[in-house]
């Protein structure tokens, strides 16, 4: 299948965020043949056949927006018990009814938000969630680019598992990719750590897990370990061959030493850590570090919506009001770590922009709104005034699976809302 | 023009959060003739014709939003200049455009703005802007509900104009209304305050204005007069007949004690208060004094977009991490600011609920998006995980302004869109 978009505002996000007014993209196959001005499109076409062509109609071809850490499967406790203080919310809500997931019930409740990313424009996920071999059945049959992570803690996951899903997850022809990953250090114990730090080295691969997130994560590891998480983890070789940690409210100059050292990327989750009432994580000081910052949604029972542009509007905002300077996170900046970042957080080469060679993750934006209007400054309207409403066409590895407010007819949409609704009544 | 939704599931937020499942709605030209059970509607519809009949498919029928307070004519700076230290974006980018406006532009602005506010299902703005007779002709031409208030300072708009827009625009049978407002302590001498006290005196009628937004306009104010705004214009008896207090992020106890006397609304705008850095308004403090809270959105120069449902989730989000907790400000409660609350701070009473004899001012929300599955709180993710995605039909005053991402007909919707760019690369 060979797409052509002409008549279209292109942003590659290949080392710039200048919109090229006039412009096309081509996509052959999986990837991207052509990504520029109209005029070197012409030589670019030059041999290829398209089963279809797109007239953009003025609006805006981009990269697929990255969530860089999320839960899908999550979805069945989506406003199941909000406005909870925290521990309740865990030990009455989320912790009896995940008890109760089947593999299959996360199969469809994977499934439920791989349709929400792409009514968002997200085009790979970052995802940590039980089961591997069902989630990844659900986000292959939706052809939704997925980099899965263990969440390995004291209660379930083990290293040969870990190192089983490694083998089996990472074919290079799939949508699919593994990373080694741990729960966090508070759900873990120092013989646990080690021994996935041993398998790190093994394999010479990074480690995914959640960093930091809450001040009393970071309290409880000082007194167990007089260290902060990313000391004790850093202590124990984990992050030796780098990686990416998640949420990051609480971290110390130091650790973000560490973490520039080890190559570790950062992923922020602005609007759970809100929710949660965790805090404001020091953005502003980790990007003047040189760290590479995705962004992502968490899960959709802390967000509790899959929106990327609820994210950036809160990854720059918040970072404002931090800093209390209304100058602080450039949009433009953000827009970056929606896409670019996060496709280096989940460690992927081949979805951080368009250009000739890259996997055909794309969207595209409807200009034609009136959010979008006047054009004073197209990418930053984006991150600021930007909606889902605004996603015209999401296109993932040159599939298009969502257009104009529907799905692909591959899907059954309502087979999905249904078994998901029969989940949440069983395990209620 | 009637109209019957039927299969509706329906929120008439009659003293209630709790939705009908098997609910209609009947409008009868500008009003509701009936919302509630189906069982209850075949008597309610006894001798009405139908110009159409909608079958709701089980979608949610529920009341518009009300943008409690906003600058519509702003689009024409949304993302000009953002990113700037405050004192830079209002020297560099508003101050100078704002002085270039004529009442034609503003008109034109204002419209561009309608057609944001109908796509994310508001169906009141409380308005604060120059220029009142073009900014009611355009929101009366498009079909808005209007409550527009004064913004006089030392700089713009007499008491002598105030009195007259009061008298011109405050007709019973239009959709617009008119109040007494001034811009800000911090723009406004004493005496000018003292002469708006004195109309507002002399028309029994409350008084709108900015108030506490920033820490520097209350240390600024307590250098003057050593009080707070609050106080200060308290002891020029502004306050005397109420009114309304928009953003009140720096209020004291006894700025609270003295807004609760004297029935005050507050009007929080929490994602303006973010961009700009100002801060988090005590929304938790204010409501436990029993004070009527309304939301709004801000202008879009600094918000930078008209949503309602970014507005509701920072509403309650914002409000749990200021206070540490994450059960803080129930998202119903927040859900009924952002619909009676703020009608109720706009002076408006018949447009709170869905119950005979209101004003036909309604929306309909697609459920059959992923964003709103499964159904565990239907409610709760309208603030928690709505879009304005979701909003599939905006009616005001029985008519229906917007359906299926379309506008209606009497709208030239690309005009105003070359009107408004035409108006940006003029004051540039």
């Amino acid at each position: 299948m060979n797409t052509r978009f002409y008549n279209a505002r292109v942003l590659t996000m290949n080392k710039s965020t200048s919109v090229i007014d006039d412009g096309e993209v081509l996509v052959k196959g999986g990837s991207i043949a052509y990504a520029g001005d109209s005029a070197g499109a012409k030589k670019a076409a030059r041999g290829l056949k398209f089963d279809r062509e797109i007239d953009a109609n003025g609006n805006l071809v981009m990269p697929g927006f990255k969530d860089a850490h999320t839960h899908s499967a999550m979805t069945f406790l989506r406003t199941d018990a909000d406005d909870l203080p925290l521990d309740r919310w865990l030990n009455d809500s989320v912790f009896p009814r995940e008890a109760k997931l089947t593999g299959e019930d996360i199969y469809h409740c994977t499934k439920l938000a791989v349709l929400e990313y792409l009514t968002s424009g997200i085009t790979t996920i970052g995802e940590m969630y039980m089961h591997p071999y069902d989630i990844s059945r659900a986000t292959e049959e939706m052809g939704m680019r997925m980099v899965l992570c263990g969440g390995m803690n004291n209660f379930s996951q083990s290293i040969e598992e870990q190192e089983e899903w490694f083998n089996n997850l990472n074919n290079k022809d799939s949508l699919t990719s593994y990373r080694l990953g741990l729960h966090a250090e508070y759900t873990s114990s120092k013989e646990l750590i080690g021994a996935l730090s041993d398998l790190a080295h093994k394999l010479e691969a990074p480690v995914y897990l959640h960093n930091s997130e809450t001040k009393g994560e970071v309290e409880g590891c000082r007194e167990r370990y007089n260290a902060t998480p990313t000391e004790f983890m850093d202590s124990l070789g984990l992050f030796d061959y780098g990686g990416t940690s998640y949420h990051c409210v609480y971290l110390t100059e130091n650790d973000m030493d560490i973490i520039k050292k080890r190559n570790i990327s950062v992923v922020t989750n602005p609007a759970s850590n809100l929710k949660l009432a965790s805090g404001i994580a020091p953005i502003k000081a980790i990007a003047d570090k040189g760290i590479n910052i995705g962004i992502g949604t968490d899960g959709p029972a802390s967000n509790n919506c899959l929106d990327m542009f609820r994210e950036m509007f809160l990854t720059t905002a918040l970072s404002k009001l931090k800093e209390e300077d209304a100058s602080v996170m450039d949009a433009n900046k953000v827009l970056e770590m929606a896409i670019g970042g996060g496709a280096r957080a989940m460690g992927l080469d081949d979805v951080d922009c368009l250009a000739e060679g890259k996997r055909a993750d794309l969207i595209m934006i409807d200009l034609h709104q009136p959010n979008m209007r006047p054009f004073n400054n197209i990418t930053k309207n984006l991150a600021y005034s930007g909606s889902k409403s605004n996603v015209k066409l999401t296109m993932i590895n040159g599939e298009i699976l969502y257009e104009d407010g529907k799905f692909t007819e591959k899907y059954y949409v309502d087979e999905i809302y249904e078994e998901v609704q029969k989940v949440i009544e069983r395990v209620r």
